[in-house]
C-alpha cells in the first residue's frame, strides 16, 4: 500500500462520521509503522476526540517513528479538545501526509510549520480533491458562517413538482425518496416555506435507520404556521425553528409553549429576509441546510445567492398542467445568459428516477 | 466470429442507411462462406435495393453454400423490389441467420418458411434486441399506419422551455443541439404548432452536413402562419404542411402559391384534431414525426396517446419564474397515479447538458 491507498483509507474512516461531526469536519487517520497499520480513527461525533487522537488510542504498538495519514491538516490550537499537533509530538510520529488544507486562511499551514520545526516529514495535498470534496459543508461554513445551502426538489421529467391540483405523492420512488432521508440526516437543518405546510402538512423529519432529525425551519413571514399542523404538534420532540417578519408578541408565544422557536427577523420585499435568516442560522453553528421549499422560497434563495448546491431528482413521467407548479418560480430571469449556472454536475440513476446535481457557479451568478 | 459478430456487423452496415430508407426499414446483410465474408450490402435509400440483393451483388465469389445474415426476416412478396426469398434460393444460399421477425403479422414467417421447404437451414432471434430497437419507427408504423412521434424538448434544470419573457436561444450547448439536427434528419417530419412559428419563427430544418429536410407540418388550426415567416419564405425550397380546421379557400390559396400544402382536417377540441393529421401523414408515407412543439401541442398529442417517446435535453441551470413556460402544459392530469410513464429511459451526457430518453408506456397511460 502507498500513500494513497492509506489516505484513501483514511477517507473512508472519516466518512463514518457523515451527519454527527456537524459543524466540525469528518476526519480519518491512519497510523502506519514498517508497513503495518497499527492504528487508525475518525472523528466520530462533534465533541468527541479528533481523529488523530482517536488513531493514537487505537495504537497495537508505540506510535514512535510511525507515518500519520490525516484527511485534514491536524488543528494547531486550544478548542473543545487539545491542539492535535501536540499530540503528534509527543507520540514520537515520524511523518505525517496530509490530505486536505484548513481553509481558515489564519490557520492554515500553522499546524504544519509545527510539526517541521520538531523535525517531522510533512507530505501535504494527498488526495486532495477527494479530501476537499468530503468536507464540503465545513469549509463553506468556516469561511462565509452560512449554512452551505442544498436546494431539493423531485420533479417530473416535464418539469412539475405537483400535479395541476397540487397533489405530489409521489413523484420518485422508494430508492430516491430513501436517498432525501439520507441527506435530511446529513444536514443539519430542513428549511420549508410556510405554504408547503399548508399545502401538505409535512413532518421534515429523517426517516433513515439510526439517523438524525434536522432542525426544522419554516419560514413563515406572517406566521400563518397551524398550531395543530404536524410541525407545530411534533416541536417538543424535534427542534423547530419558525423564521418570520411578524412581530405579535401573543402569537409568538402561543408557538413557544408549543415548544418551536420563532425568530423574528427584518422583512425584505415582503418576505422573510433570508440573508439574516441564514447568518442567524450560522451563528447558532447551523452548518447545512436542506431547503425542500416551494416555487417561490426556492427563487428567493437562488436570486439572493444563498443556494450552494442543486439537488433536481427526476421521474420518468410527465404530468402535464400549464397550472401544474415547477421547482422554481419567483420573478425569474430576462434571458437565458441570465440563468443559474450550476457546475461539477453528477448524476445518478436511483431505481427508475435520476438524481441531477450540480454546484451553483457564484462568480457567473452574481455578475448578472 | 460467431453468428453474433456477424450480425453485429449487419447491424453497422445496415445504420448506415439512417435516414433515407425512410418509409423501409434500415437493414444490413452480410454473407459468410468456409469462414470468410465473401460480400456484404445494406438498403441505402428508399427504392433502392434490398440488403440480401445489396450484399449478393458486392460478392466476390459464388454465394452457393454461403451463410446469409440479414437484420430483418427477408421478404416474400412483390414490392417494389422483386422478393428477397427468390434472391436467396436462386444464389443456392445454404444457411440463413436472421435478427427481427416481420413485422407484419400477415407476412411473419412466410418467407422463412419458404426458404425451408428448399431445405434452407433456417435460425432466428440473433441478436433480435438490437435488431428490433434499430427499427422502431418501422415497427410501429407497419402495424399503425401512423408515423412514430418523437417529443423533443430542451428545458432547464427547474422545468422551463423559456425565460418569463419567451427567450429560449439558447438553453442547451453545441452537443445538444448538434444531436437535435441528427434526429431532424432521421425523422421524416418535424411537427410544431403555430405558436412556435409566431414567437420564434424558426426555420425547422436541418443544419446537419448531408442531412435530409424533413417535412415541416405546422398546426394551425386559425391559419396564422404569417405569410412573411420563415417557413412560408421557404415553402418551395423545404417540404411544408400547414394542418388546419380553416376551411377559407382564398386564405388557403395564398399559402399554396407560396409553395405550401394545406390540409384542412376536422377540428376536436378548438385544436386540429391530431389523431386524423396522424392518419393522413401516415396515409403519405410518412413514418415519423419530431414534434418540437409548445406546451399546448405536447399535451395534446400526449393527452391523445400519438407520442411514442420522449426526449428531455436538460442543461445544467435554472431560469426560475412562475410565469415561464414548460414542455408540457394543457390541462394536466389530476393525480401523480394518471402520469405519463415512460420506460427503457437512457441519459446521455452531451457536453454540459443532459439528455433523458424514454418510450411512452402505452398500457399504462390508456387506463388512465
Amino acid at each position: 500500500m502507498n500513500d494513497t491507498d492509506y489516505m484513501n483509507l483514511a477517507l473512508e474512516l472519516a466518512r463514518r462520521g457523515m451527519g454527527w461531526t456537524s459543524p466540525n469536519p469528518m476526519v480519518g487517520a491512519v497510523l502506519v509503522k514498517d508497513g503495518a497499520i497499527i492504528g487508525q480513527g475518525w472523528h466520530t461525533r462533534y465533541g468527541e476526540l479528533h481523529a488523530e487522537r482517536e488513531a493514537l488510542k487505537a495504537c497495537t504498538q508505540s506510535p514512535a517513528g510511525a507515518t500519520l495519514y490525516v484527511t485534514l491538516e491536524p488543528c494547531c490550537h486550544q478548542g473543545r479538545q487539545p491542539p492535535c499537533t501536540q499530540a503528534i509530538l509527543d507520540a514520537g510520529i515520524a511523518r505525517v501526509v496530509v490530505g486536505s488544507d484548513d481553509p481558515n486562511p489564519l490557520v492554515a499551514g500553522k499546524g504544519l510549520n509545527i510539526l517541521r520545526e520538531h523535525g517531522i516529514e510533512v507530505v501535504t495535498g494527498v488526495c486532495k480533491e477527494a479530501c476537499d470534496a468530503l468536507n464540503q459543508v465545513f469549509f463553506h461554513f468556516i469561511t462565509t458562517r452560512r449554512p452551505y445551502v442544498v436546494l431539493k426538489y423531485a420533479m417530473t421529467m416535464d418539469g412539475k413538482i405537483a400535479t395541476r391540483t397540487g397533489a405530489s405523492q409521489w413523484i420518485t420512488g422508494e430508492a430516491a425518496r430513501r436517498r432525501v432521508h439520507e441527506d435530511r440526516h446529513r444536514c443539519r437543518a430542513i428549511m420549508a416555506g410556510v405554504g408547503t405546510v399548508l399545502a401538505d402538512d409535512p413532518l421534515l423529519t429523517c426517516r433513515m435507520e439510526g439517523g438524525r432529525n434536522p432542525i426544522r425551519v419554516i419560514c413563515d413571514t406572517q406566521l400563518r404556521t397551524p398550531m395543530d399542523s404536524q410541525i407545530v404538534r411534533t416541536a417538543k420532540e424535534v427542534p423547530t425553528i419558525l423564521a418570520t417578519a411578524c412581530p405579535d408578541e401573543t402569537r409568538r408565544a402561543a408557538y413557544e409553549s408549543a415548544g418551536c422557536r420563532v425568530w423574528v427577523l427584518p422583512e425584505k420585499n415582503g418576505y422573510v429576509d433570508l440573508a439574516a435568516l441564514m447568518d442567524r442560522l450560522g451563528a447558532e453553528s447551523i452548518d447545512s441546510v436542506l431547503l425542500e421549499g416551494g416555487g417561490t422560497l426556492n427563487w428567493s434563495a437562488l436570486e439572493q445567492g444563498l443556494v450552494q448546491k442543486v439537488q433536481a431528482y427526476i421521474a420518468p413521467k410527465l404530468f402535464g398542467g400549464g397550472a401544474a407548479k415547477s421547482p422554481v418560480e419567483g420573478l425569474g430571469v430576462e434571458t437565458p445568459a441570465q440563468a443559474v449556472h450550476l457546475k461539477n454536475t453528477t448524476i445518478t440513476p436511483l431505481g427508475e428516477d435520476f438524481l441531477l446535481e450540480g454546484e451553483v457557479e457564484y462568480h457567473v451568478y452574481r455578475n448578472r
